[in-house]
């Protein structure tokens, strides 16, 4: 039996592309005698479609997809993921499904038993979870037929009361088939070939794995679909951050006696890996932004820091040097070589620079506002209104030119809510917005692997928003270094105040961040969507409350 | 048996005033010889904790209070909503509980069944769903403990496939108490009342209910408290929108024989009921969100429109007239009598209007713009600007003075995406985004109901944003009589397309309208939080893709 694997980048709610797609890829396994072809959960109708799904018109559409893949279904068998509608009357109307069609027709659906709703997961919102199951028996083979989560239980404090695997092993199948919908993180590869061996591994059988490939607003999925034999082993991996199709024969993988390349068990992530890998994530996600969008041209401010330094260049590499516009807006108090260093940046990647100063539009601002704030000293107002006409200026080019803004904020500084509303916190899209500041150096470093992209200058200077004479962000923040520890451990690893002070972080200063990040979700709330990277981004992935008074 | 039930307005993870308010609660029923004091749903840390229930540190906190109320369980039983730790190892790791406190001891927990987890709510993110029930003996009554979802699963069409009331009513239990945390919508009120009573008919069982009543950012608790006896009378039901307190004799209740005043079917809410309401549960979110920010004060822009009156009028209700500033932002464009309307708006609320024209601010915009703009025609981006002009100027005053700023923007615009990201679409809060232009309108009369505190002239006019020559809204968009109904019919009811033409709405129109509102996901994602008055508000309840391409 030869099974294609399709790894597609799907569209929500596109279905005509997706369907045309999925056809396209149909037709080229029938060319090579494919005898079944498997489609990513949800395909037809892309993932994540969120709260389309309560939508009579959407799930007709999804339906419609499917009866039109089935016409293709003449001597080749199909799997592909759609959402289904629950026959029962008790319980949620739809269930998340696995289609197998063969001979034109609807042969099996399979449901999603485990349905994760955490993180950036919602799917305990719109489905019922299965809680039956049976194999599929094709071509001599007994398919056991789940998707994504299903195979997730395998852990020692399981966060599911069942394992579908543990009911459906007892019919005996050849082989797993898991199609799935596994958002991207820099550590998720390693995370998901764990799982998945691990389940080979306890059940004795191959998996043939899909996963999706391309950015839904700011969810990523890296593709990476893979084979494994009976042994753990991998067989094959498919590629990462691109669309990809292969064939397997069958009775090849359930012969393969590969042998897993190491324990299971967590993977200490080196730099060389993680930082090539979010590059290369954030340039697919940049790129499938703005294609799903429509557009092609982007603008930023290029402030000859490194923030903006990282995600134009990272902005060049997805849509091209030709379609990204940077934009120096200096105030009297931006420095010399923040301009020559722009100018620099803007001169390596062959990016046309404009030059916008703010100091007129600044002076009447001040003009106008005088009568009101009289002889207030200046403070963080005037500061914010510094920011705010950079960030009504680059609005006022993307209106007028059809630009996407791309934001240039990082993780640090969103935790800790040092940027401004409605200025430097403008976009469409937050590119780095999940890259601590720690980060978005290491990632400059790999920018400049092979030549100086990002000029030395730039990696060398302290932070500083230059919105006053000689700031520096160490005048407000601790160090970095320092910062970016503490907030990983209350970001990522939920860390309270009593155990980040365990691992030996000075009290007041542990205080003082964790209450910085608590008391500036009302910015959070108002970001443009944030690239997610990390195992915890800021935005659909973690939800906290505005007016909370906790550690605050 | 008496039972005081307790109607608070809690601060999501301020334990010290959840706390604070809990005690001096009990110490006022001891006074009054109670037997049983009842609290709500998630009473000790607020509702809803959101991801903050991921962190030991929290959880912990709460267990502490629940240690701290028990303390003061002597001569007095307590039943206080608290997350518990799930003691088996399967399944997520902590329960939604209701805490039966009896002897200073932790006496019986009962843990939520039924996890809603569509529109506003998350609760399956973070909380096993009980599958076990028991009833509790006190005073020679037995109780069903249940906590608000429990109660709701009444329908034809089940949303969950158990109802946990059709397993503990075999235990033959005298009462029923239930522990809510059930958010306003202003149909709310009766569907509250319908469910509540069918419950009562149907398992021939008093019950007492026990909401929440306060603001929690964008979700609005109204209280409304209630007491139903067995045949489903209502033998009592609580203040909205206010704190409360109450003590109920078990046996009175349990002896009443009032009828029900209607059937329980849909009720047709009546406008001289539903303007009233939404206006209560507006101000009381104004007034919760200041309160719980430790803010007093806030600014926003009078623009002579309607929108603008209705936020002021309603922020002055709120906050007081010497806590609100009004700002006058003409420009060019303004008309005459918008200044005019604007300052007998300010004068019949008795609020100092401040004046700051945009002209000089404007002027130097389009200077430092020419280079780039050269000869283009004046266009939305010259629109746009003025109204980020405005809000940066708000913004400033905000800023400077540490004022709140108040967005007007409503719901028919948020819909179509008619408003400027950064611009009036700015502020910490949005007071009317979930009330359509047709209901503000209403709401202007209802404020208007003992004289005239919105001027005529407001009321008559024909809504223009003034951002060009003789602009008018009805240029870009179609009556906001049709526009609302349409708009209804997709957020609301949630039709598709074919529909709402069949409806008898033009397909042209229905098309171009939901087109409008997909393509505008990405504004609304930048939006302040909503006060939610609607079954379907914008914000957390409704979560759509930013890059799809659905109806668009």
């Amino acid at each position: 039996m030869k099974i294609a694997l399709a790894q597609l980048n799907y569209h929500i709610g596109n279905f005509e592309q997706n369907l045309s797609k999925i056809k396209t890829a149909i037709s080229k396994a029938k060319a090579e005698e494919v005898d079944l072809v498997v489609f990513a959960e949800l395909a037809v109708c892309g993932y994540p479609p969120r709260d389309f799904l309560e939508f009579n018109d959407f799930i007709k559409q999804c339906k419609d997809s499917i009866k039109s893949i089935a016409e293709e279904c003449d001597g080749i068998a199909v799997i592909v993921g759609s959402p289904s509608i629950n026959p029962n009357l008790e319980g949620k109307n739809l269930y998340n499904s696995a289609y197998f069609l063969e001979n034109k027709k609807v042969h099996t659906i399979c449901n999603k038993s485990l349905l994760p709703n955490y993180d950036v997961f919602d799917e305990y919102r719109y489905f019922e979870p299965a809680v039956s199951f049976k194999t599929i028996d094709f071509k001599g083979y007994r398919i056991a037929l789940t998707i994504c989560e299903d195979l997730w239980n395998v852990d020692d404090d399981p966060m599911y009361p069942i394992s579908p695997m543990n009911i459906i092993i007892r019919e005996k199948p050849d082989m797993i088939i898991n199609i799935a919908a596994s958002p991207f993180s820099y550590s998720h590869p390693e995370e998901r070939e764990n799982v998945l061996c691990k389940n080979a591994v306890k059940y004795k059988l191959p998996i043939f794995y899909l996963n999706h490939v391309g950015a839904q607003t700011e969810l990523l999925f890296d593709g990476g679909s893979m084979v494994i034999n009976n042994k753990g082993g991998i067989v094959d991996e498919m590629n990462y951050f691109e669309e990809d199709f292969r064939i397997y024969d069958a009775k090849n993988v359930l012969e393969n006696s590969v042998l897993p390349t190491h324990e299971f068990n967590k993977i200490l992530l080196e730099d060389s890996v993680k930082f090539p890998r979010i590059y290369d994530a954030l340039v697919m996600g940049i790129r499938s932004y703005f294609n799903k969008l429509g557009f092609k041209k982007a603008v930023l401010g290029s402030s000859g820091g490194i923030d903006s330094a990282v995600v134009l260049a990272l902005a060049v590499e997805a849509l091209g040097k030709e379609n990204v516009r940077a934009v120096l807006m200096p105030s009297i108090f931006s420095s010399e070589t923040s301009v020559s260093d722009a100018l620099e940046l803007g001169k390596n990647l062959s990016v046309a620079c404009d030059f916008i100063p703010i100091n007129s539009i600044y002076d009447s601002t001040v003009k106008t506002l005088h009568p009101f704030f009289n002889n207030l000293n200046f403070d963080l107002t005037e500061e914010n209104i510094q920011a705010r006409i950079r960030g009504f200026l680059l609005m006022a080019l993307s209106n007028k030119f059809g630009y996407i803004l791309l934001n240039t904020s990082n993780k640090s500084e969103l935790a800790v809510g040092y940027g401004t509303l409605y200025g430097d916190m403008c976009g469409g899209l937050s590119v780095i917005g999940d890259v601590y500041k720690t980060e978005v150096f290491q990632l400059a470093n790999y920018i400049n692997r092979n030549k100086e992209i990002i000029p030395q200058n730039i990696l060398a200077k302290d932070p500083s928003a230059e919105l006053r004479p000689d700031q520096k962000d160490s005048d407000s923040l601790p160090d970095y270094d320092i910062l970016d520890k503490i907030l990983f451990q209350y970001i990522e690893n939920r860390k309270g105040p009593k155990e980040i002070i365990a691992l030996g972080y000075e009290e007041t200063l542990v205080r003082k961040i964790l209450k910085m990040v608590n008391t500036n979700e009302y910015k959070r709330h108002q970001t443009p969507p944030i690239l997610r990277v990390s195992p915890k981004a800021f935005g659909t992935g973690r939800r906290l409350p505005i007016v909370a008074k906790y550690l605050s």
